[in-house]
């Protein structure tokens, strides 16, 4: 066991962070310095001060900062100027947020002269993963307390045994029912994993879900929104110009309103093992969908394809925890190149689940329509030109064929 | 002009290509052999042999053939295995049909002892350079007839004029109201183009789709479906083992039902420019979301990425016309080894416009509950190993970190 | 026939472009501005304006330029950044002349307000493509004129009867002997094509060759050259500052001398082709080996890995003629971006046809020497941590095993 | 510490691997089968059966085999297919041996009942990588023990120690002089690392090198050599049909007498560190060389292109251990399907340190003599086709020009 002065701790106020905190202070026998961010999860944050106060943490040690602007503008956006999607389906929820973490952590690090850092993510996820290639890469000599991966307290009843025995509040969802969903929350989504869901085959309950409501909850009518881009980023929903985490939140009420975002799916762990999730991205999915949309009219043919081709990369980048990596930062220079002209609106229509683009224009739109039209062009495109085109595209299968290939 | 003697076109029966049937014998003074293909369109082919006898076209020259169990065996479910997706969205229902028409024409080519083909694509479309990549590399030598190329009824009005001139019947709805959309349809979608649409920015029509309900009329009621999969394709529904074209039909009844499928696109063409169109995919939709879950459990992660960064590649392979180009056929070969287990089913929720994975299972799984539990799994993972997974993971950042870089 | 008033010819005082001059005069009626560039290729400029006049090209027309510098610094420098090859051998010299010709013939072409320009590539070749992309994307609206495809002088024996017939000067090479190689010299490289060489089996000629002596000729002693890099660019050889025109120069003296930098090679053209050519390439050679030195010590493993990855893509767009697309310049902004660090030196060793690395250093060098030794570290590196590392990535293949697969 | 009855070992019988079997047996005290491979290293192996014996190895569990042929036919060449290069230089010598030893050392453990393998790699290495990820796919239960990870002898002096303390022999090379080279040799290269090596700027000695003599010492006479390619394999040399790994040594012969294949490199480990090796690959270089040219003019230019796009990844699942992983299974299969038609035979010239292709034929080449001719090609191109070709791939790029882009 290394030793250890003062270690920053990701403390959500929650009954493991809250362990984590009263275990390191008895383990490590130093100072802690807690963290906790609001990145629009949703929850109280003054009732985490309380209790960090209650351990015993000095007021100058506990931070709790609103970095939801931050969140948005800095992370989520940029990851969405790339289309990204891992394994064709997630959004990255939870992946997006533990950059933003991790850099934090290490900024508390170094002003509260801290060597370590701590977090309460388990050793079989992604988290760990995350948190740690950030903080490392941004403070290559930091300690790193991954208590999960130390301690014995490997069962929720344990885990309870000594919350009880060292004064940790339980509240009661915790004591009565069996283990919770191993949930996560912030701006940009809310993910579901454990309990009956590590069952591929067992259906997700209803109940589970929490942002939005079901598809046949959602309203009989169809509503249409206006999405307004710069530069690869929404500005500005229905006319009406928004800061970046104002426009996920507002998203997020619209897509949950009308059921949009839910996700059920078995993905691949960085850590080798795959794993059931249930995810909730209601603004994130009308996001996503509406930058396609803006894209189509406004990049150029192949460098949309560039973007594809490197978009699962550099989804495995974020997921695997990669956003600190120089192979990242490499990408998005790229990347944020070619939003330089992605500037219009989108109309998306919302409806008991789905979102589908209606109508899309750009003063910056490469969309030509004196040639791309089937009525006569009058010149415009001279049709006769593809007959060579074919030709010669052909000529390597054509050669191919006559040697019997 | 080149000197044909014998030509087969692909005919539907429809004005253009009986226009470009009479264009043919007029200009080239050679025989005709039509070729009519059912891909599940949906329309009766059995007028398209007595509007051929009415030409002249001999009895035996007249080919009408159900290609349909061909078409969705040999083109649409290997395209599936690779979750094909052009420009992130559109699921290739035309492309994916004219590489089996290439073929026919050439084997009639063939047999008929023809030295030339001939098709009713214009000069600016994709479908053009499809037909003729196929015929090229199935026949080198032989002699392509793009009359929209060639000739210079260029406008609506002119072809009527021509039809007219000639003898050929033009139905009420050509002659009344402007231009009809530009319409395709198989067993995979139907697809619409052309008219209000050239505009990106106007909304479509909903008396416009015809395959698929609106998601407000769609049934009040959600229906779950089973899907079960052999080696990456469907073989069964609902436990009812079908053929690989009553698997298409049936799905599309289901899609359709439901509202499912709609997509309305900017998508850049092979030829340079960019286009609208409006595409109902209800069978093709439902399939890719489950071919994706069965995929989850049963692919590789490693696999699954690498078919993940090829797949753009593949899409715009079939977009662009070289389905019967040799590196279309060396990604096929590795995708198709890919899907040895993919195995299993697959339960999808299709409600109002929307299809959700809601279940999977599969002998062939890899995903092992014992390992992913966040229950005390018994030693079955050491979370110990992580952190020297990380460490390592981390060292090039580190040393990056501590050269202030 | 199009109008056109006024063209600039890329034009280089030889035979060729000679009788293009005189053809355009009498074919097009127009207006002729040369453009004669100094890229290093060797010969004398002067004669091209003394033919020009006798052509009755204005003064104010004729454009001789010198612009090495300008070639190697925005041109090959930045595509050595990329560790550019084609196919896996050739280095491009062609290709990456060509979009500044392109760039220029635009340039004058708006100086003198021509409309169209015109250029001596066949209509078999990549060059055609090269300059003709450049200049619609620089010019959307020029008019290209490109003889070979539409004249009828498609023999050797037609044109010189062209000339002599026009009273062009055929000097004696021409006029005995057959054919000459098709030849192309910028300060990249030498090309050879055409003549026997047509026959991939046939070895080619020792006399063929003409900036490098034999290796055979070569000296019997080694020489080591220092080359300094900043930012992936070579800024100084042996200690000497020099412009970026001057290091390429000198590196093809020093290659040239010790036989360096040949390549015979089929390779394949856009225009779907194969083709025999034969390159000396010294400079470039000795500057991809020193430039991969240098990044093997001061890129990140995985940018190195991303750009090795995209290397092809980039090489085949240069080759294409897509230096003017955006997607080159996409692709650009991140190479560029990767070479920040790519500072330091190599030390190479020539020695009758090859160059080889010996010595390498940077005060940017990523490489530990305390975490590589294979001497006691004292603990820089925890050799238990390479466990769980190897555990964690082995657990899929571990999961599968099991299975069975 | 894990409880082993049985254990495999990887031994060569050389100081190393003798410490480890004996600290096996100390440690362990477990039943020691070890396993020596004829990889073309160059070595007697019998002294290792003597050294085995000595131990108290009982004979049934002491494997001496000859693997060369195995190698050669199921490992080298199918890489080289693939021209597999790391990094853009490394021949991946040491990296495609350790998958065949990992099956060896599984099969052995399946033979004698053993529960356990082990090896002599290094905590800081690649090939512990590769030796453990092979043998957990093969067999996902296996226990593997990495006395370099576990035991305390991390200095060259502990190690000593240790043996002379337990009666190993020390030969005289080891006990004077400092530490030697740490070498890999096998039929496909030599390697060597550590010593003054490990300092980047150092040059390698002339001494260290073993199998090439030095260029300047190679004949004055350049020798030329044709081999024969079946399916992308050479099966004879200049006639004379031969095994694989006969084919191998004729190539190291021929290559080492013309001092061909040194490299002197800095690389990037998979465990996260700069490394710097030197290597020899006489009949590599040349086999690798004489591939692309009987692929260049085999192979279709998209199937080529999309190899080369490959290549990288693939030549990292070598290097980094994922020989037996699905992902690099998967990439063969494309890779061993595109070598149908790579047949033919090229011819290589070697002379003092270099190898080039001099001339190359196949009766399955796709190289068109009549059409490729810079003469009158009787119109088998046709000229005018080039016209469209380039103005349809050009149109987006006006089309953005006319918008200002």
């Amino acid at each position: 066991m290394s030793d250890v002065k003062k270690v920053v701790l990701a403390y959500s106020g929650g009954l493991d962070t809250s362990v984590i905190l009263k275990w390191l202070q008895d383990t490590y026998q130093c100072e802690v310095v807690t963290f906790t961010a609001d990145l629009g999860q949703g929850e109280e944050l003054e009732p985490a001060r309380q209790k960090a106060l209650k351990f015993g943490i000095k007021p100058e040690n506990i931070y709790i900062d609103d970095v939801r602007e931050e969140f948005v503008r800095d992370f989520v956006f940029p990851m969405f100027r790339a289309n990204a999607l891992y394994e064709g389906e997630y959004l990255l929820g939870t992946s997006i947020a533990r950059p933003l973490i991790a850099k934090r952590l290490i900024e508390i690090a170094r002003e509260t002269k801290a060597d370590a850092i701590s977090h309460g993510a388990t050793g079989k996820g992604n988290d760990q993963v995350r948190f740690e290639l950030g903080a490392y890469a941004l403070m290559p000599e930091v300690k790193v307390i991954a208590p999960w991966r130390e301690w014995d307290l490997l069962s929720r009843e344990k885990l309870m045994a000594y919350a009880e025995a060292n004064g940790i509040e339980v509240d009661m969802k915790h004591k009565n029912g069996g283990a919770p969903y191993s949930m996560d929350a912030n701006l940009l989504h809310i993910s579901f994993e454990g309990r009956h869901l590590e069952d591929p085959k067992a259906e997700a309950e209803e109940s589970m879900w929490r942002w939005t409501v079901s598809p046949e909850a959602a309203p009989d009518a169809a509503e249409f929104v206006d999405l307004e881009f710069e530069h690869g980023d929404v500005v500005a929903i229905n006319g009406v110009r928004l800061k970046a985490h104002e426009v996920l939140a507002k998203l997020n009420e619209l897509g949950g309103k009308h059921g949009i975002g839910r996700l059920d799916l078995v993905e691949n762990r960085y850590v080798g093992m795959k794993s059931r999730g249930c995810y909730e991205t209601p603004g994130g999915t009308i996001l996503l969908k509406a930058h396609r949309g803006i894209e189509s009219i406004t990049l150029d043919r192949e460098v949309a394809h560039l973007k594809d081709d490197l978009m699962p990369r550099y989804a495995s980048l974020v997921y695997n925890g990669y956003w600190w990596a120089p192979e990242r930062v490499a990408l998005q220079t790229l990347i944020d190149h070619t939003q330089k002209n992605v500037n219009g609106w989108v109309r998306v229509k919302l409806y008991k689940g789905s979102v589908s683009v209606v109508s899309r224009d750009s003063k910056d739109t490469l969309f030509d329509q004196t040639i791309a039209t089937f009525d006569d062009d009058g010149g415009a495109y001279n049709q006769a030109d593809a007959g060579g085109f074919i030709k010669l595209n052909a000529l390597r299968l054509r050669i191919a064929g006559k040697k019997g290939r």
